[in-house]
């Protein structure tokens, strides 16, 4: 039978999601975790998104497989176990049985991520110096939010994606917004799917509005250009 | 001439605030970076409330005194330089001339606290595991906040303060309050001043009723017999 995770966990120091030998990643410490906690060997972990390096997450679904009788016995107990089993920077928030034809993969409906920037003279807030990033000169939160609306829809990426043989890069971007609170500049964005670095190539262009060295139309005039060129930067996973 | 900073740190790699021999403090980083930025030797820095160690702040007031020449020397340009200087756990938000008679110890009207507790099963949220501190066992918030009410007013806190000679116990507080927002329990308060392990007892106060191994009247009982007792944790500075 089918369980259904929602996990969270800071990505500062796990080499992302998927498992690489000799390296801190977090599939690798849940599973290890799950083997503890439920007495089996190994499980293999599905995720809805292979996170990068760096990368945190909230509200991210997983899913394993277990043997009926392995999910009985460990039902009630297993977000607990594991929150004693895991280290502090990864937590099981929920563990559910799946509803029948669930794939944390391919049931998904959407993704979205949010990427937090700090324009303050004085830097970024030390409490959220792990998931802000500052920016050394003022942004222009507005031409960010056209900009950013110029690329809602479903495109060819290939502008913002890492070139992968043979994979698609055509995807649906639902949602793209760029608010201020403050000197914090928050950019959220959401689509059916990304390809590799997208989110990050796609937030660097929008910090390039932002500064006023490209005007709001150059981000959707890369998407049609379909060739990744050099002049967008990939913003640090933070 | 007077001047007064606005200041963020993450104590939780510093001694607290005062500078203390071999530590590392919030106090001594700031006055090594000011004596750097303004060519001059180490000033004396006088905060609104010192905090614990291990305790974070946002919006801390400060006061330093200054030449005047120095000081039109460097008015525009400190901030961004005390950016570069500090180390990325403490922060200068902002560094303007003082009013006529301004005292960041005397002046100030009041201190505010914020506590955070989870008592999510799962733990606490992996980024927000720096400033949030994890409770074992779910929480009553209704009966924390009926027994912070019972605490308002202006009261001789001895039964709340590690005993120092002489110095006075009566506090003012003007406000005590618990929210719960999902599992995440908030602990606002907000007085005069506080003496020293105040706010931590009486957090810790609370989290006793929380559990529900005291009734709500129980704070508000100790407050009266004046007596530190045992009885009441001190909550770590998380």
């Amino acid at each position: 039978m089918r369980v259904r995770l929602e996990l969270s966990y800071d990505g500062a120091d796990f080499s992302g999601w998927a498992a690489q030998p000799g390296r801190r990643t977090v599939q690798a410490t849940l599973e290890a975790a799950l083997a503890t906690a439920l007495r089996i060997d190994p499980p293999r972990l599905t995720v809805a998104g292979r996170t990068d390096s760096g990368v945190h997450a909230t509200g991210q679904v997983a899913h394993l497989d277990l043997a009926r009788e392995t999910w009985v016995e460990f039902e009630h107990s297993l977000v607990h176990r594991l929150a004693g089993l895991l280290p502090p920077d990864v937590r099981v928030r929920t563990a559910a049985c799946a509803e029948p034809g669930f794939d944390a993969r391919f049931s998904a409906l959407w993704r979205r991520y949010e990427y937090r920037v700090s324009d303050a003279p004085f830097g970024v807030e030390p409490l959220r110096r792990h998931d802000t990033l500052g920016w050394p000169r003022p942004l222009d939160d507005q031409a960010m939010a056209e900009a950013a609306a110029g690329i809602i829809g479903e495109h060819d990426f290939a502008a913002f994606c890492k070139r992968r043989e043979g994979a698609t890069t055509v995807r649906a971007v639902e949602r793209f917004t760029v608010a201020r609170s403050g000197f914090l500049v928050l950019v959220h964005i959401q689509a059916d799917a990304f390809c590799h670095s997208m989110v990050r190539s796609l937030v660097g262009a929008l910090l390039v509005v932002g500064e006023g060295r490209r005007p709001v139309e150059w981000p959707a005039g890369l998407l049609r250009s379909r060739e990744r060129v050099d002049a967008v930067p990939v913003v640090p996973a933070h």
